[in-house]
């Protein structure tokens, strides 16, 4: 196992989850990263080295989505990473049997890791909600609620597609505020949204809030997520019922899911600053505010049509860190489940635009360009007010510390195509 | 075939699909209903009777859910109610076969007929968006995008719950307007919506809107819908992404799906006032403007603990009519999918809450109530400004018109429970 080695965003200690398939074998299946390669599950089982617990947990990984491993929580995927580790150590006695499980990632085509049954974004930055706040009601940016309740609302599930897939500009309704009527055209005003995926693992019964204590065993890990959005469509239609087909259009993942046991040794106490409200006691536990934070670094590129056409490497816009978070995981999940709301294995949640307070840290064009009113300028000459036809957006995010071996998420890259629908 | 020709919600003009179990074979299966009983489809295509197109749908129909029909399209269950409507017809030389796979509406457990990948939830009556908007913005009752944009946004699948699911009343935070901080407990004003149920057919790809004149032919049939609110959880949470944990603890559907063919009898004209906007023209055709509107009847009544203790009948809270809606249900799914959103089988909309403009056809407690400060009256001495521990809501629906026959759609029914969670 030399490619673990290397500088690679998946080392031994990152070993996630995915879902993919090849040209050779088209039906999707699950495995683990691990450098350059993918760990094939339902070969390593069929293979017949892995035994025990680590089997039955092999056993759910055998299906085209991780929905059944997610579902038997922590224990069962940690009991796999464990026995993977050992098999993937350099030297272990069963190299050669491994080495035929393993499929190069470039071989590989991702997909969707799990079905997921609801999808739900939070709103969990309050530089986010603050800056977007100042456009949409300059007078009251910051609502009333925000310190109080990690606001959230349901997505849509259907049109979360994986890192790669292209989509086309949407249409929508809007109104131009000198306007007295709405017109129906492509959407102007077209935004990405760099936040962090969670992924449910064990569900709860409808009915039964899970306390903040137990959240985190609820969750299978995190991946990136761009929460693409029609800007000019989000104004028209928002109020009072919040946004609808503004985000529906498409929402990027990233194809891996890094454990929390992998973002151990990157968690960070929570607090709250000496201004804000303390949580009510719903929202507080002693291991969230000891450890409830996660230090992950997240960054967003452009690689417009030009830049491509010339050979140039995508550019920064922005770099910012989950630790912007106004709340954490456990809260977000604690709340979501407070009026009995059931969860289910491989739901996600969007933790909303993960944009901090320094400047270059707005993780959305909205921000970084006030409501497009300052466009951003690109080295090669180009600027950007919204995202333009070609334009590719590639998130990318990971943790790193001294003492601990830096992991990564890979990326989630998505590419604006024209609009171009049948007739209507 | 007796049944169906006494007074029933299902004579043989209705055909309606359902799933169902019995204690006899727990195993979810599809089904039809006529009369007091219900046409076991797997043990229909084991009697071999069915032949041709018929049987290929019957084939689809031995899953443990519909979505498998629903993803043919009309045709499929067209031909199905066609077949079933020869079968089923009294004097029929298959009677003795067709009557070994009835079993009894009375002996039968339903389910959710369908898994619901997506939820949307519409708000498509102005009499209701008005009557909401007074109490939530006195001075801003319907905002200006309401009479242009079908206004929906995406609700919570995973609690959707078949009638007789009983729930318990919510915990949430809530905020009093004379207090500085909110606080947590149960919800103390608890609400029902009656709203029609949407359930798609065929689906669409992703960046491929649906036209209007084909829009119904993506709609497999309608349900009753109570869409359970907490006022106060909603209150104070809504901005500005809208409800989320004031609607996700549970959604009451009835167990009967009404095929838009059966629909058919009870279209009637859809036209705007000339003082309102006419639609954009991708929510415009002539075939919505013939036929768009349905003429059903909608029925709220409420039985209280102490009603159901002294033996008496439940009493009607609010009537009102389909026809209330101020969009169609092409025009919602046309409007869903302009941005490219994918819909898929077994999807359900909701029409939002279907008041009228008449006294009395207030579909919601919140409105029959001007906010909780009207309490209403019921006929035992009780009174009501929101639901108590122990209420139970029955939602009925009916189309009946000169010249057809009537059909209904049988009853959502859930009674709130106490809240009692767990310690948290």
């Amino acid at each position: 196992m030399t490619s673990a080695n290397e500088s690679t965003d998946f080392p031994i200690q990152n070993l996630p989850f995915c879902v993919f398939r090849t040209d050779h074998d088209e039906t999707a299946r699950c495995g683990v990263g691990i450098g350059d390669q993918i760990v094939d599950l339902p070969a390593l089982k069929q293979a017949g080295i892995v035994k025990g617990s680590a089997y039955d947990a092999l056993q759910l990984s055998c299906g085209t989505t991780l929905n059944e491993l997610m579902a038997m929580g922590p224990d069962a995927s940690a009991q796999l990473r464990q026995t993977l580790s050992q098999l993937l150590r350099a030297g272990a006695k069963e190299e050669p049997v491994i080495a035929g499980c393993l499929v190069p990632q470039s071989k590989a085509t991702f997909s969707v890791p799990a079905n997921i049954g609801d999808y739900t974004d939070f709103y969990a930055s309050i530089h986010h909600a603050t800056n977007i706040g100042k456009l949409f009601r300059p007078d009251n940016p910051l609502l009333p609620n925000y310190r109080w309740v990690p606001i959230g609302y349901h997505g849509r599930a259907s049109s979360i597609v994986i890192s790669g897939t292209d989509f086309h500009r949407p249409l929508g309704q809007t109104k131009s505020p000198d306007a007295d009527t709405p017109t129906l055209g492509p959407s102007r005003r077209l935004d990405y949204e760099l936040e962090v995926g969670i992924y449910m693992g064990k569900g709860n019964p409808l009915g039964q809030p899970v306390p903040m204590d137990s959240a985190e065993e609820h969750i299978f890990g995190l991946c990136l997520l761009n929460d693409w959005s029609a800007r000019d469509i989000q104004a028209w239609e928002y109020q009072p019922l919040g946004p609808f087909l503004a985000k529906s259009f498409a929402t990027t993942v990233s194809p891996w899911i890094v454990t929390m046991e992998a973002l151990a040794p990157f968690r960070q106490n929570w607090s709250r600053a000496s201004t804000d409200p303390q949580p009510l006691a719903y929202l507080d536990a002693d291991r969230n505010r000891a450890s409830g934070a996660i230090d992950l670094v997240l960054e967003v590129l452009i690689e417009t049509a030009q830049m491509r056409a010339n050979g140039e490497a995508p550019v920064r816009l922005s770099l910012s860190n989950f630790t912007d978070s106004y709340w954490t995981v456990a809260q977000m999940l604690a709340h979501h489940t407070i009026n009995g709301c059931n969860l289910t294995a491989g739901d996600l949640f969007g933790s909303g635009t993960m944009s901090g307070s320094a400047e270059g840290s707005q993780a959305a064009l909205i921000e970084l360009t006030s409501g497009g009113v300052n466009p951003v300028p690109l080295p090669n000459g180009e600027a950007r007010s919204f995202l333009e036809d070609g334009d590719r957006v590639i998130l990318r995010g990971w943790c790193e510390r001294d003492g601990a071996c830096r992991i990564g998420f890979g990326e989630a890259i998505g590419t604006v195509l024209p609009q171009s629908q049948g007739k209507l």
